[in-house]
């Protein structure tokens, strides 16, 4: 087990509290008792300990990240811009990741506070972010990661979700498309502009056509087969993210039809996987990389200046990129 | 900020050490001390902190994971495995991404050490690990994750790479290649095998056909198209891994070569994205989310036994699984 400055203490025979100073440099502490200790300390072989120094200093020089899916390329995206402007800026950053539970959510943003980060930026795993916002009160700001929580009080970088279904529903619609259905995730800001634009160009909204389940691939190739079953086979389909997009363009296959010629098919967030030659998926980019160095951003300045409680709001812009998973049809 | 200790010992006009240990439950604190110190604290809004509780009981019940890129899907994979089962047995998991920086590996084991963290798992960025087997002497059980050291003193999980290498060229062989070209990334088993299988066969070793670069589609890309066009064309690449292969098949067909039908291109790990309809990459399967469990159990084991110094290897098989990307040749 590691040497503790409760162990240095017993050695030296003196308090935890003049182990822990002499340690920190703490002026009240005699210079003949620092040099003491901290040789001592390191025949011990003590490792400074972070975080019994942000007792004293409050400053542990790191984030926090939790995001809800560490498989979902989407995700180690955005961490990897997190990462390299919390580095620039002298933060790393503990990653955890929630695997959709709200449960896992809450124990880590527990076990984070404990390990005393400055901060903290989160990808949630449901609409129900209370627990979440309670980080005010305990003085450590956090900022949502590609979402945009229902209420105001909080710091959130975000593409515009809506507008991306928007954009992706027009889209299709002007490929002559009216037989569109919905396979999302566990976020349901997209399947709003979906039904909207249905509702825009009169087209009946069709419960059976829309399907809820994960944002996994999995889920999407289930969820594809149970709409192709059960129901007259749409002309396209909107996907809730990339990886649901996959697993339904699979689905499709298996079904015996293709894509585009039988069915299109459009996703969300653009990962790198989209743009391979073999997959060419048409999608709606989300400015990942962007996103995870915006919430950094907005930490360190809520970090540096905690007397500011001014909520900052950023909502990136959607982009639609065409690639080879749609068709247009004869209307 | 947050509430500490120190906050609370000054209003309280006690020492830290008392207030450390009333609130660790330190049997030589009297139970009105411990009460009026407690309620204080919860009056205070002070988070019990993990950490300072740590120095007490030196027990976090977290593990520190460090990884070399969290966005190539093979590390995700492995993590899920090591998230999954350090859960089950009440471990939560602190991610790092070293980002194959061996300063960024060196910043975060010390990082991890400091946040006290139980055990330390760790997919390291070179073959330059001796700053990582130094955690013996910090009493951090420490396991390597998907690879396997040049010495024995340590504990680690690896699928055996140099025979993954080589079922995959005596594969090729069989199927008529002798134009064999290899493109891999920072870790060189591979190549070994990848030589041994030519040298074995009389196939002579071309150094202008092995190239050498990052394990990043992006590398494997640009490497493969400087090899096409330096060299007589080959009628094979075994790639160094999965996301290297992505990169080597979408330089081929933008060269405006067909995959296999001019060149086959074997991977490794067997990522998921491999399986995918579109790519139906050949590769050699690698037991990631066992791996993560592995290096888990094996980590509890030595955490619990402090001990038991005797070290642990597993090394487990690779598999051949064949898709679409490799094709027959007449000799």
């Amino acid at each position: 087990m590691s040497v503790t400055i409760k162990d240095i203490a017993k050695v030296a025979n003196v308090s935890y509290a003049t182990v822990s100073r002499a340690l920190s440099n703490h002026p009240e502490v005699s210079d003949k008792t620092k040099k003491r200790i901290q040789d001592l300390a390191k025949a011990m072989g003590y490792t400074p300990n972070a975080i019994a120094r942000g007792l004293v200093t409050k400053n542990t020089h790191t984030i926090g990240l939790i995001i809800p899916d560490i498989t979902n390329p989407f995700f180690p995206e955005v961490a990897q811009g997190i990462e390299d402007c919390a580095n620039r800026n002298g933060y790393q950053v503990f990653l955890c990741n929630s695997n959709w539970q709200l449960n896992k959510e809450k124990e880590y943003l527990k076990a984070l506070y404990e390990k005393r980060v400055e901060g903290i930026v989160i990808g949630p795993v449901s609409n129900d972010v209370s627990h979440l916002l309670d980080t005010v009160n305990k003085n450590v700001p956090l900022v949502f990661a590609a979402y945009k929580p229902q209420i105001e009080e909080c710091n959130y970088v975000a593409t515009d979700d809506y507008k991306s279904a928007v954009i992706a529903m027009e889209y299709l619609i002007k490929l002559g498309h009216r037989k569109i259905a919905f396979i999302g995730g566990q976020h349901k800001v997209r399947l709003n502009g979906y039904i909207d634009i249905l509702q825009k160009y009169n087209i009946p909204v069709m419960p059976s056509y829309i399907k809820y389940g994960q944002f996994k691939q999995e889920s999407g190739y289930q969820m594809a087969k149970e709409l192709l079953i059960e129901n007259e086979i749409p002309t396209a389909i909107l996907a809730g993210n990339d990886i649901i997009a996959l697993g339904v363009i699979q689905a499709i296959e298996e079904f015996g039809l293709s894509v585009p010629n039988n069915i299109s098919v459009v996703g969300f967030d653009d990962i790198s996987f989209a743009a391979l030659d073999k997959i060419q998926l048409t999608t709606v980019f989300q400015p990942k990389y962007k996103i995870g160095e915006l919430c950094v951003e907005i930490l360190l300045d809520k970090i540096k200046n905690p007397d500011n409680h001014k909520f900052v709001h950023k909502i990136l812009e959607p982009k639609l990129i065409i690639r080879k998973t749609c068709k247009g049809i004869s209307i």
